[in-house]
């Protein structure tokens, strides 16, 4: 963006604000890993940690919101920047979004260490939670170079992580039927696979952003969601519905 | 607020945007009604309607950030009326996000409606719906009346969306115990609890907007939450823990 034109003032105002979204997304990212090691590693020294930290990136989110608007109005900026700065708004609130999720996989984490543990298959949340942080990271790279290639790429994996959580939605299932002792905590955990998979709804969001603001386009609102397991009739399991998406 | 000084050019613009966050709570209070009338009565069509409204929820948020914008960058807003503008902002985004929990439910109910259904205790979802529905109609009410005291008791009412809560998801998890057939609609029924519960959280946030813009102050951050039931080990229903919060 800086080499189209001259460096202005709102440049570098932006840029200012651009890098305390990066600051946030640092942040977002630690809490997931950390959120889900605590979870796999039952450790809830680590899971309380995660939800104190939640508040730096809350107070992070208002910062930004609040410079966002003072540069508004000091620079009273072209339709065009006025894009960009409303985009950081945006952004900050997708990843704000993320750190709840996040959060919310430690407070269950708690909770889970004081069940019985169940034999589930671990592995798979764990490399779900892995693509969603490459994801996250991916995307704000590409934010800060405005590359759509990456974006568009960033939306077509979180397909992915929406088979990831049809799988394991009806795992816990299984779960569930074979031992009513496991239903409460694998409530807990279809939860977490939830949270996971609305954090690559939101990082998908923010792609969606970097999209529109280098090509004026919204990105297809009609993109292939995966999302399809929530409309079937799982206790069965073998039958056939039209793929149709259940995300908000 | 426009009876404490002689009405601005901003005081203008800051009430023509509040009337479409009036128009946007109205069009999100349809969303609720019809999205619970459609899972009540098992009426597909309802649904559909539901979903398709979404849509004018969305981009009415949309035009509300934008003509926010378009006022910050024309009025060049003091400390005050800056916060006053931002909270436009913000309270868009929480009824986006609640016609986006109506939507879930209406999405919900496509698919409940093709499932054997279950003997639960759809009075109790509705009593929900109903109390969350009258919360977000005077939290708009004393947004923009500025009146602390009715959002200070919405604060207060969604402790009883919070156990509402509460008792839907132990009675889900017993019906679940009992008879694994029920597990998967009781899983998508659990949902449309969460939803509605997490409707009231929003609306919460939009009474503590309304809190700060009067007062200055953050309501306080700890307030007592009435969520503590997935805190609890179910399966046996009789443990007594710590109350603590699993919202996000």
């Amino acid at each position: 963006m800086t080499d189209q034109h001259i460096q202005s003032a709102f440049d570098r105002d932006l840029e200012e604000i651009q890098a305390d979204i990066m600051k946030m997304g640092g942040l977002v990212e630690d809490a997931i890993r950390k959120g889900v090691e605590s979870l796999l590693t039952r450790n809830e020294e680590i899971a309380e940690e995660v939800r104190k930290n939640d508040a730096r990136i809350d107070s992070l989110a208002e910062q930004i919101n609040e410079s966002a608007a003072r540069v508004i109005a000091l620079r009273a900026p072209t339709a065009v920047d006025l894009r960009l700065i409303l985009s950081v708004i945006k952004i900050s609130n997708n990843l704000e979004r993320i750190g709840d999720y996040a959060k919310n996989i430690a407070k269950r984490t708690t909770v889970l260490a004081h069940m019985r543990p169940i034999d589930e298959n671990i592995g798979a949340l764990r490399r779900m939670a892995s693509l969603v942080q490459s994801m996250l990271k991916d995307a704000l790279d590409s934010y800060v170079q405005r590359d759509v290639e990456i974006s568009e790429n960033i939306i077509a994996v979180d397909q992915d992580v929406d088979q990831m959580y049809n799988s394991l939605f009806r795992e816990y299932l299984t779960f569930m039927m074979e031992d009513p002792r496991n239903i409460s905590a694998c409530m807990h955990l279809h939860f977490i696979a939830k949270n996971l998979e609305r954090m690559g709804d939101h990082i998908t969001s923010i792609s969606e952003q970097v999209v529109y603001l280098v090509t004026g386009e919204r990105p297809d609102e009609n993109r292939p969601k995966a999302d399809t397991i929530s409309l079937e009739n799982h206790p069965q399991l073998n039958e056939t519905s039209p793929p149709k998406s259940l995300g908000t």
